[in-house]
Protein backbone atom coordinates (compact mmCIF):
# COMPACT_ATOMS: atom_id res chain seq x y z
CA UNK A 1 0.00 0.00 0.00
CA UNK A 2 0.85 3.50 -0.28
CA UNK A 3 -0.50 6.81 1.88
CA UNK A 4 -1.07 6.98 5.19
CA UNK A 5 -1.55 4.59 7.50
CA UNK A 6 -5.13 2.95 8.25
CA UNK A 7 -5.34 1.76 11.16
CA UNK A 8 -7.90 -1.13 12.37
CA UNK A 9 -9.46 -2.33 15.65
CA UNK A 10 -10.32 -6.07 16.63
CA UNK A 11 -12.09 -6.70 19.75
CA UNK A 12 -11.59 -9.82 20.89
CA UNK A 13 -13.41 -11.83 23.83
CA UNK A 14 -16.90 -9.30 24.12
CA UNK A 15 -19.39 -11.02 26.29
CA UNK A 16 -22.57 -9.04 25.19
CA UNK A 17 -23.59 -9.10 28.76
CA UNK A 18 -20.85 -7.37 30.68
CA UNK A 19 -19.18 -5.79 27.84
CA UNK A 20 -21.72 -4.06 26.32
CA UNK A 21 -20.26 -0.27 27.10
CA UNK A 22 -16.91 -1.08 27.72
CA UNK A 23 -16.37 -2.07 24.25
CA UNK A 24 -18.53 0.70 23.21
CA UNK A 25 -15.94 2.87 24.70
CA UNK A 26 -13.22 0.80 22.99
CA UNK A 27 -15.61 1.18 19.41
CA UNK A 28 -15.89 5.22 19.61
CA UNK A 29 -12.22 5.52 21.10
CA UNK A 30 -10.82 3.70 17.87
CA UNK A 31 -13.20 6.18 15.84
CA UNK A 32 -12.11 9.26 17.71
CA UNK A 33 -8.39 8.93 17.61
CA UNK A 34 -8.66 8.31 13.90
CA UNK A 35 -9.07 4.47 13.03
CA UNK A 36 -11.08 3.53 10.22
CA UNK A 37 -12.67 0.40 11.20
CA UNK A 38 -13.18 -1.53 14.44
CA UNK A 39 -13.85 -5.31 13.98
CA UNK A 40 -15.76 -7.24 17.12
CA UNK A 41 -15.30 -10.66 17.48
CA UNK A 42 -18.78 -12.10 18.92
CA UNK A 43 -22.04 -10.69 17.54
CA UNK A 44 -24.00 -7.53 19.09
CA UNK A 45 -26.58 -5.95 17.26
CA UNK A 46 -26.88 -3.34 20.11
CA UNK A 47 -23.21 -1.97 20.39
CA UNK A 48 -23.14 -1.65 16.15
CA UNK A 49 -26.12 0.24 16.34
CA UNK A 50 -24.91 2.52 18.97
CA UNK A 51 -21.45 3.04 17.53
CA UNK A 52 -23.37 3.60 14.13
CA UNK A 53 -25.75 6.01 15.69
CA UNK A 54 -22.25 8.29 16.63
CA UNK A 55 -20.90 8.07 13.13
CA UNK A 56 -24.12 9.13 11.93
CA UNK A 57 -24.58 12.12 13.91
CA UNK A 58 -21.10 13.03 14.47
CA UNK A 59 -19.46 11.86 11.22
CA UNK A 60 -17.29 9.42 9.46
CA UNK A 61 -15.84 7.47 7.17
CA UNK A 62 -15.65 4.73 10.37
CA UNK A 63 -16.83 1.03 10.08
CA UNK A 64 -17.86 -1.60 12.41
CA UNK A 65 -18.59 -4.88 12.24
CA UNK A 66 -19.52 -7.93 14.59
CA UNK A 67 -19.47 -11.51 14.68
CA UNK A 68 -16.40 -11.75 12.85
CA UNK A 69 -13.40 -14.90 13.77
CA UNK A 70 -10.27 -13.33 14.79
CA UNK A 71 -8.13 -16.08 13.11
CA UNK A 72 -9.01 -15.26 9.90
CA UNK A 73 -8.59 -11.81 10.52
CA UNK A 74 -5.14 -12.09 11.88
CA UNK A 75 -3.41 -14.84 9.50
CA UNK A 76 -4.01 -12.62 6.65
CA UNK A 77 -4.24 -8.89 7.87
CA UNK A 78 -1.75 -7.51 5.48
CA UNK A 79 0.36 -5.16 7.90
CA UNK A 80 1.44 -4.94 11.39
CA UNK A 81 -0.59 -6.53 14.04
CA UNK A 82 -0.11 -5.45 17.73
CA UNK A 83 -1.82 -6.88 20.70
CA UNK A 84 -2.11 -4.63 23.98
CA UNK A 85 -1.70 -6.55 26.89
CA UNK A 86 -0.04 -5.48 30.35
CA UNK A 87 2.49 -8.72 29.77
CA UNK A 88 4.16 -7.07 26.71
CA UNK A 89 6.98 -5.61 25.35
CA UNK A 90 6.98 -1.50 26.51
CA UNK A 91 5.25 0.22 24.59
CA UNK A 92 8.04 2.96 24.21
CA UNK A 93 10.26 0.61 22.86
CA UNK A 94 8.01 -1.06 20.33
CA UNK A 95 6.37 1.84 18.52
CA UNK A 96 9.44 3.33 17.07
CA UNK A 97 9.67 0.35 15.56
CA UNK A 98 6.39 0.37 13.44
CA UNK A 99 6.50 1.18 9.74
CA UNK A 100 4.62 4.09 9.39
CA UNK A 101 3.78 3.35 5.89
CA UNK A 102 1.84 -0.11 6.07
CA UNK A 103 -1.51 -0.75 7.53
CA UNK A 104 -1.83 -1.09 11.37
CA UNK A 105 -4.21 -3.76 13.33
CA UNK A 106 -5.01 -3.44 16.99
CA UNK A 107 -5.81 -5.90 19.11
CA UNK A 108 -7.73 -5.14 22.54
CA UNK A 109 -8.85 -8.36 24.38
CA UNK A 110 -11.06 -8.43 27.29
CA UNK A 111 -10.64 -10.64 30.40
CA UNK A 112 -8.87 -14.15 29.22
CA UNK A 113 -6.90 -13.66 25.97
CA UNK A 114 -7.05 -16.99 23.95
CA UNK A 115 -3.30 -18.21 24.09
CA UNK A 116 -2.69 -17.95 19.52
CA UNK A 117 -3.11 -14.55 20.03
CA UNK A 118 0.28 -13.83 21.26
CA UNK A 119 2.10 -15.91 18.19
CA UNK A 120 0.09 -14.37 15.60
CA UNK A 121 0.58 -10.74 16.08
CA UNK A 122 3.68 -8.99 15.20
CA UNK A 123 4.19 -7.35 18.86
CA UNK A 124 2.61 -7.79 22.01
CA UNK A 125 2.84 -4.22 23.76
CA UNK A 126 2.22 -3.28 27.41
CA UNK A 127 1.10 0.62 28.02
CA UNK A 128 2.90 0.04 31.51
CA UNK A 129 2.99 -3.26 33.12
CA UNK A 130 0.08 -2.56 35.60
CA UNK A 131 -3.43 -3.44 35.30
CA UNK A 132 -5.73 -0.90 33.94
CA UNK A 133 -8.12 -0.79 31.29
CA UNK A 134 -8.30 -1.71 27.52
CA UNK A 135 -10.07 1.82 26.36
CA UNK A 136 -6.95 3.93 27.89
CA UNK A 137 -4.23 1.39 26.83
CA UNK A 138 -5.97 1.63 23.21
CA UNK A 139 -5.87 5.34 23.75
CA UNK A 140 -2.76 6.10 24.75
CA UNK A 141 -1.48 3.54 22.00
CA UNK A 142 -3.27 5.37 19.12
CA UNK A 143 -1.74 8.85 20.55
CA UNK A 144 1.90 6.95 20.77
CA UNK A 145 1.68 5.83 17.24
CA UNK A 146 0.01 8.55 15.70
CA UNK A 147 1.01 11.72 17.56
CA UNK A 148 -1.33 14.85 17.34
CA UNK A 149 -2.73 13.53 13.97
CA UNK A 150 -4.81 10.98 15.58
CA UNK A 151 -7.05 14.37 16.47
CA UNK A 152 -6.49 15.43 13.05
CA UNK A 153 -9.16 13.67 11.62
CA UNK A 154 -12.01 16.06 9.86
CA UNK A 155 -15.59 14.28 10.40
CA UNK A 156 -18.39 14.60 7.77
CA UNK A 157 -21.21 14.45 10.65
CA UNK A 158 -24.18 16.17 10.61
CA UNK A 159 -23.85 18.57 13.97
CA UNK A 160 -20.45 19.30 15.37
CA UNK A 161 -19.03 20.63 18.95
CA UNK A 162 -17.50 24.26 19.12
CA UNK A 163 -14.88 24.07 22.10
CA UNK A 164 -16.01 26.05 24.80
CA UNK A 165 -14.81 27.52 28.26
CA UNK A 166 -17.80 26.89 30.44
CA UNK A 167 -20.96 25.66 28.25
CA UNK A 168 -21.89 22.96 25.48
CA UNK A 169 -22.17 24.61 22.04
CA UNK A 170 -23.00 22.51 19.78
CA UNK A 171 -24.32 23.05 15.83
CA UNK A 172 -25.27 21.75 12.50
CA UNK A 173 -22.35 21.21 10.40
CA UNK A 174 -21.05 24.15 8.85
CA UNK A 175 -23.10 26.46 10.39
CA UNK A 176 -21.11 29.62 11.07
CA UNK A 177 -20.08 30.21 14.20
CA UNK A 178 -21.65 32.28 16.66
CA UNK A 179 -20.30 35.93 17.03
CA UNK A 180 -18.84 37.03 19.74
CA UNK A 181 -20.52 40.06 19.46
CA UNK A 182 -24.40 38.94 19.22
CA UNK B 1 2.79 23.02 48.81
CA UNK B 2 6.13 22.02 46.93
CA UNK B 3 7.24 19.26 45.99
CA UNK B 4 5.90 16.96 42.84
CA UNK B 5 2.73 17.55 41.24
CA UNK B 6 -0.48 15.09 43.49
CA UNK B 7 -3.30 14.27 41.36
CA UNK B 8 -6.62 13.21 42.41
CA UNK B 9 -9.41 11.92 39.88
CA UNK B 10 -13.41 12.82 41.10
CA UNK B 11 -15.86 10.35 39.17
CA UNK B 12 -19.13 11.78 38.89
CA UNK B 13 -22.32 10.29 38.27
CA UNK B 14 -21.66 6.13 39.25
CA UNK B 15 -24.53 4.44 38.60
CA UNK B 16 -23.39 0.99 40.11
CA UNK B 17 -25.23 -0.83 38.23
CA UNK B 18 -24.54 0.51 34.87
CA UNK B 19 -21.05 1.87 35.87
CA UNK B 20 -19.31 -0.60 37.90
CA UNK B 21 -17.04 -1.72 35.11
CA UNK B 22 -16.23 1.68 33.32
CA UNK B 23 -15.88 3.36 37.09
CA UNK B 24 -13.43 0.61 37.90
CA UNK B 25 -11.33 1.46 34.50
CA UNK B 26 -11.25 4.84 35.34
CA UNK B 27 -9.38 4.11 38.84
CA UNK B 28 -7.12 1.79 37.62
CA UNK B 29 -5.91 3.80 34.85
CA UNK B 30 -5.81 6.88 37.21
CA UNK B 31 -3.69 4.06 39.39
CA UNK B 32 -1.20 2.95 36.60
CA UNK B 33 -1.35 6.62 35.53
CA UNK B 34 0.72 7.85 38.61
CA UNK B 35 -2.30 9.55 40.31
CA UNK B 36 -2.89 9.10 44.12
CA UNK B 37 -6.27 8.80 45.00
CA UNK B 38 -10.01 8.71 43.58
CA UNK B 39 -13.29 9.93 44.78
CA UNK B 40 -16.01 8.29 43.53
CA UNK B 41 -19.20 10.53 44.37
CA UNK B 42 -21.79 7.35 45.00
CA UNK B 43 -20.97 4.76 47.38
CA UNK B 44 -20.43 1.68 45.76
CA UNK B 45 -18.39 -1.10 47.70
CA UNK B 46 -17.89 -3.50 44.93
CA UNK B 47 -15.77 -1.33 43.11
CA UNK B 48 -13.82 0.08 45.78
CA UNK B 49 -13.40 -4.05 46.44
CA UNK B 50 -11.76 -4.46 43.07
CA UNK B 51 -9.57 -1.36 43.29
CA UNK B 52 -8.32 -2.23 46.37
CA UNK B 53 -7.60 -5.60 45.56
CA UNK B 54 -5.61 -4.37 42.98
CA UNK B 55 -3.73 -2.09 45.18
CA UNK B 56 -2.78 -5.25 47.44
CA UNK B 57 -1.90 -7.30 44.65
CA UNK B 58 0.15 -4.51 42.41
CA UNK B 59 0.92 -1.90 44.76
CA UNK B 60 0.11 1.56 45.93
CA UNK B 61 0.23 3.84 47.40
CA UNK B 62 -3.08 4.65 46.10
CA UNK B 63 -6.30 5.36 48.03
CA UNK B 64 -9.99 5.09 47.01
CA UNK B 65 -13.18 6.43 48.54
CA UNK B 66 -17.08 6.47 47.01
CA UNK B 67 -19.88 8.10 48.73
CA UNK B 68 -18.26 11.70 49.10
CA UNK B 69 -20.52 14.79 47.35
CA UNK B 70 -18.65 16.58 44.59
CA UNK B 71 -19.35 19.95 45.61
CA UNK B 72 -17.30 20.05 48.83
CA UNK B 73 -14.47 18.60 47.69
CA UNK B 74 -14.50 20.86 44.56
CA UNK B 75 -14.83 23.79 46.68
CA UNK B 76 -12.07 23.17 48.86
CA UNK B 77 -9.34 21.36 46.88
CA UNK B 78 -6.23 23.43 47.25
CA UNK B 79 -4.82 22.80 44.00
CA UNK B 80 -6.00 23.16 40.09
CA UNK B 81 -9.66 21.65 39.03
CA UNK B 82 -9.95 20.47 35.80
CA UNK B 83 -13.04 18.96 34.45
CA UNK B 84 -12.67 16.95 31.29
CA UNK B 85 -15.31 17.43 28.67
CA UNK B 86 -15.44 16.93 25.01
CA UNK B 87 -17.57 20.21 24.77
CA UNK B 88 -14.48 22.05 26.85
CA UNK B 89 -11.27 23.78 25.47
CA UNK B 90 -8.34 21.69 23.58
CA UNK B 91 -5.90 20.16 25.72
CA UNK B 92 -3.19 20.94 23.27
CA UNK B 93 -3.97 24.40 24.63
CA UNK B 94 -5.00 23.66 28.17
CA UNK B 95 -2.19 22.02 29.61
CA UNK B 96 0.98 24.35 28.86
CA UNK B 97 -1.17 26.32 31.61
CA UNK B 98 -1.56 23.77 34.09
CA UNK B 99 0.95 24.76 37.01
CA UNK B 100 3.81 22.24 37.60
CA UNK B 101 3.71 22.96 41.08
CA UNK B 102 0.01 22.78 42.37
CA UNK B 103 -1.71 19.47 43.09
CA UNK B 104 -4.07 18.61 40.41
CA UNK B 105 -8.11 17.55 40.12
CA UNK B 106 -9.42 15.74 37.14
CA UNK B 107 -13.18 15.47 37.47
CA UNK B 108 -14.77 12.81 35.10
CA UNK B 109 -18.28 12.22 34.75
CA UNK B 110 -20.59 9.72 33.52
CA UNK B 111 -23.64 10.86 30.93
CA UNK B 112 -24.70 13.78 33.03
CA UNK B 113 -23.28 15.93 34.56
CA UNK B 114 -24.21 18.85 36.97
CA UNK B 115 -24.01 22.08 35.50
CA UNK B 116 -22.23 23.58 38.11
CA UNK B 117 -19.29 21.57 37.47
CA UNK B 118 -18.60 23.58 34.50
CA UNK B 119 -18.41 26.82 36.77
CA UNK B 120 -16.50 25.41 40.00
CA UNK B 121 -13.62 23.98 37.53
CA UNK B 122 -10.76 25.96 36.85
CA UNK B 123 -10.78 24.33 33.08
CA UNK B 124 -13.24 22.84 31.07
CA UNK B 125 -11.41 20.49 28.82
CA UNK B 126 -11.63 18.69 25.42
CA UNK B 127 -9.53 15.50 24.65
CA UNK B 128 -10.96 16.06 21.34
CA UNK B 129 -13.99 16.86 20.42
CA UNK B 130 -15.32 14.05 19.92
CA UNK B 131 -17.57 11.89 22.04
CA UNK B 132 -15.36 8.68 23.01
CA UNK B 133 -14.84 7.72 26.70
CA UNK B 134 -14.05 9.46 29.88
CA UNK B 135 -11.41 6.23 30.55
CA UNK B 136 -9.39 7.03 27.23
CA UNK B 137 -9.92 11.39 27.98
CA UNK B 138 -8.54 10.41 31.19
CA UNK B 139 -5.61 8.40 29.92
CA UNK B 140 -5.01 10.94 27.12
CA UNK B 141 -4.97 14.04 29.88
CA UNK B 142 -2.70 12.10 32.19
CA UNK B 143 -0.64 11.47 29.58
CA UNK B 144 -0.24 15.01 28.63
CA UNK B 145 0.16 16.47 31.74
CA UNK B 146 2.84 14.21 32.91
CA UNK B 147 4.44 12.88 30.13
CA UNK B 148 6.83 9.70 30.46
CA UNK B 149 6.29 10.30 33.75
CA UNK B 150 3.24 8.86 34.45
CA UNK B 151 4.25 5.79 33.81
CA UNK B 152 7.53 6.39 36.37
CA UNK B 153 6.11 5.26 39.39
CA UNK B 154 6.96 2.46 41.54
CA UNK B 155 4.40 0.21 42.77
CA UNK B 156 5.49 -2.10 46.32
CA UNK B 157 3.30 -4.62 45.58
CA UNK B 158 3.42 -8.40 46.09
CA UNK B 159 3.59 -9.15 41.97
CA UNK B 160 5.03 -7.71 39.25
CA UNK B 161 4.91 -8.17 35.68
CA UNK B 162 7.94 -8.97 33.51
CA UNK B 163 8.15 -7.75 30.72
CA UNK B 164 7.69 -10.14 27.74
CA UNK B 165 7.26 -10.78 23.74
CA UNK B 166 5.41 -13.75 23.82
CA UNK B 167 3.94 -14.98 27.14
CA UNK B 168 3.10 -14.01 30.82
CA UNK B 169 5.52 -13.87 33.10
CA UNK B 170 4.15 -12.64 36.67
CA UNK B 171 7.11 -12.68 39.62
CA UNK B 172 6.83 -12.02 43.18
CA UNK B 173 8.22 -8.97 43.72
CA UNK B 174 11.91 -8.76 44.25
CA UNK B 175 12.23 -11.73 43.32
CA UNK B 176 15.54 -12.22 40.55
CA UNK B 177 14.46 -12.45 36.89
CA UNK B 178 14.82 -16.05 35.00
CA UNK B 179 17.90 -15.98 33.21
CA UNK B 180 17.58 -16.23 29.46
CA UNK B 181 19.79 -19.48 29.78
CA UNK B 182 17.59 -21.41 32.14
Amino acid sequence: MSGPMRITVLRLGHRPERDKRITTHVCLTARALGCERVVVTERDDRVVEGVNDVVKRFGGPFAIESGAPYRPLLKNFPGTKVHLTMYGLPMQEVVPQIPKDRDLLVVVGAEKVPRDVYDLVDWNVAVGNQPHSEVAALALFLYAVQGDAAFAKTFQGQIEVEPSARGKVVRPRGEAAPSDES
